[in-house]
């Protein structure tokens, strides 16, 4: 059953039913355009990735700046996009079932899309599929690049696994996925740096490679909102795939000289309880606002901390100030924007205390 | 965009696409009639918690069993179930917000509906909507039986608030909401004894003391999965609020003396990267799996174990016995099976092996 809208465009903003995604919409397109601004002297573009955004609508904001296309993380994501006017579509991650692998190629005929291998297994299941549907379809090689989750090692297995997609008539070889996920987080930067000097060293070296076999690597994408300066400036990344930086979240604003992004996204919630003294209770637990990155945070109400969270309840104590009152809404900063999003059928689009518009978050869920 | 069912009636459990919530049938069949014979001999009725299900498919099974009704949490998971048949509906929670309460009135139309409240500004809220609605409308009195949550001080402060509502001509006063969540995950069954019956000594004075000014109660709901034989067998509750007995979790699981309810409720997920030895990477992340208590746990797989999340990915280790292959699938047990339903479309019924039917979680997602 399809959410109804929580709100109505031109309604102020304490009137959005709760708890709700509320989108700043001057933040958010300061953010779009900050980007732009940032890559443009690099030369590396912008396929910036709708796992945290979810919506073709903000996905073709981007590309009116300059994204070349989206990243997604699976079929689900890049059928929402494709199906929402989004022409070009990689799956940075692994597809190995057939069904899905023969969702992806249907997609292929309104969309170019290519997703990732990791494996010589990987390889003949997006073959048989390819071959089954009659289409050629674009893959490429993700390496480790210092994550350690999916990836071949740099080098010569990621070459082999290239030449091996290069030799297949139902496979096209389009180019390296390299993410280095845990460096975006790194507090400090000069750690930051130092992950990506690794993660850019390791690619350069396949790429090389690749090169001497004769195999060209068209795409070469990595890059998160915490690093994506270091990726860009490599001379080796082609495409970087950051997503939080349209939205913000309390895990990246804890990184410290990040580039200059505004919170954008924010959870609206309503104090539904003030059982006592130094207590609110709140609408939004943790169904709302998912913990995975801590609790969210309470913007621009220093005397207020997110204590706690249950299923429909978050508890906010009240440590300096005067206490929230029954009814009035709280803004809160996601501890973690992509799955707080993931949690809402609706962004309402926000401008000077009004609701300008309504998006819907056309990937939510947990689906396949 | 509503999502398309991962599955097929008839379809071995291994190609359902994944991640994918599976129910195997046998044993929440099992759970059901389990809860009924526990509770025939107390005279303690049960209204099934559906912010755990979120399914009126579901929560007429219960009520077949016995049940008097459900519980939710929030306006949005009573209109699911009302429009779904359920004929008698608790909201467990206070509501506040004008649009939220006018939506709960118009839902008396077509079943049975009451609230909680738990102070002099909630009552008027409710009041005044309840008059422009030209409907009375039904309120428990939630007392802080233990949780340090929401709720008025069990005694005179409970005693004075529900004669307030009794002297509104638009109210209605219709008992007692009194639970003890935390009590639910205390490991040793002394301490959830104790906890509650603190709590039951508590609600039957503010029960008496109600009695002394002419207020009955007819309903004294509280009572959890980890704790509901002692509400249940204190001749004061009247209702059992019980909702995760028909799916189950890790962390219940972990209670100590336990009843005896199985695992019904599964994530299925698969194995969608080999990179190297001691790792296999899953296709449910923190966005399928919630970790607000705790990573899932693999199911019946001794030498694997669930160890790292990101939004779509989820690190198993393998510390003994085969790894699992590229493509095969595992069922894990939720963390948490309240959160973990919610990021779900569909319930998938399975039963030796195959599917038997799909269920839509109606109530699912992050609405008001």
């Amino acid at each position: 059953m399809p959410q109804h809208p929580p709100a109505e465009p031109g309604m102020p903003e304490d009137e959005i039913d709760t708890p709700a995604l509320v989108l700043d919409l001057d933040a958010f397109e300061h953010n779009l355009d900050s980007m732009a601004a940032l890559l443009a002297p690099t030369g590396a573009k912008l396929r910036a990735h709708a796992k945290t955004h979810k919506s073709p609508v903000i996905a073709l904001q981007q590309m009116r700046r300059g994204a070349v296309g989206q990243c997604v993380q699976k079929v689900a994501e890049a059928e929402a996009l494709a199906w929402g006017g989004v022409p070009d579509i990689l799956v940075s991650n692994e597809v190995v079932a057939p069904r899905k692998l023969a969702r992806l190629l249907a997609l292929s005929g309104i969309s170019r899309v290519a997703m990732c291998v990791d494996g010589e297994a990987g390889v003949a299941l997006a073959e048989q599929a390819a071959g089954a549907a009659g289409r050629r379809l674009r893959l490429l090689v993700e390496i480790d690049a210092g994550a350690g989750r999916c990836g071949v090692q740099p080098g010569p297995e990621a070459v082999a696994l290239a030449r091996r997609i290069a030799g297949s008539p139902h496979l096209e070889f389009a180019g390296l996925q390299a993410y280095h996920g845990r460096a975006q987080h790194q507090r400090r930067p000069e750690e930051r740096a130092a992950s990506i000097a690794s993660a850019v060293e390791h690619t350069r070296r396949t790429v090389e490679q690749l090169r001497q076999q004769g195999l060209d690597c068209p795409i070469v994408g990595g890059g998160g909102t915490g690093t994506f300066l270091h990726e860009a400036s490599s001379g080796v990344f082609t495409e970087i795939q950051a997503g939080s930086y349209a939205f913000m979240d309390a895990d990246y604003a804890a990184n410290h000289d990040a580039p200059p992004f505004r919170q954008a996204l924010f959870l609206l919630t309503q104090v539904m309880s003030t059982p006592r003294a130094g207590l609110v209770v709140v609408d939004a637990g943790h169904k709302a606002a998912p913990t995975d990155s801590g609790f969210p945070q309470v913007w621009q109400r220093p005397g207020l901390r997110y204590a706690g969270a249950s299923d429909e309840h978050g508890n906010i104590a009240v440590e300096g100030g005067a206490a929230p009152k029954l009814g009035e809404t709280l803004r809160l900063v996601p501890g973690h924007c992509d799955p707080t999003v993931d949690r809402f059928d609706w962004y309402v689009g926000v401008r000077r205390g009004r609701v300008e518009c309504l998006w819907p978050v056309a990937a939510r869920g947990g689906m396949a």
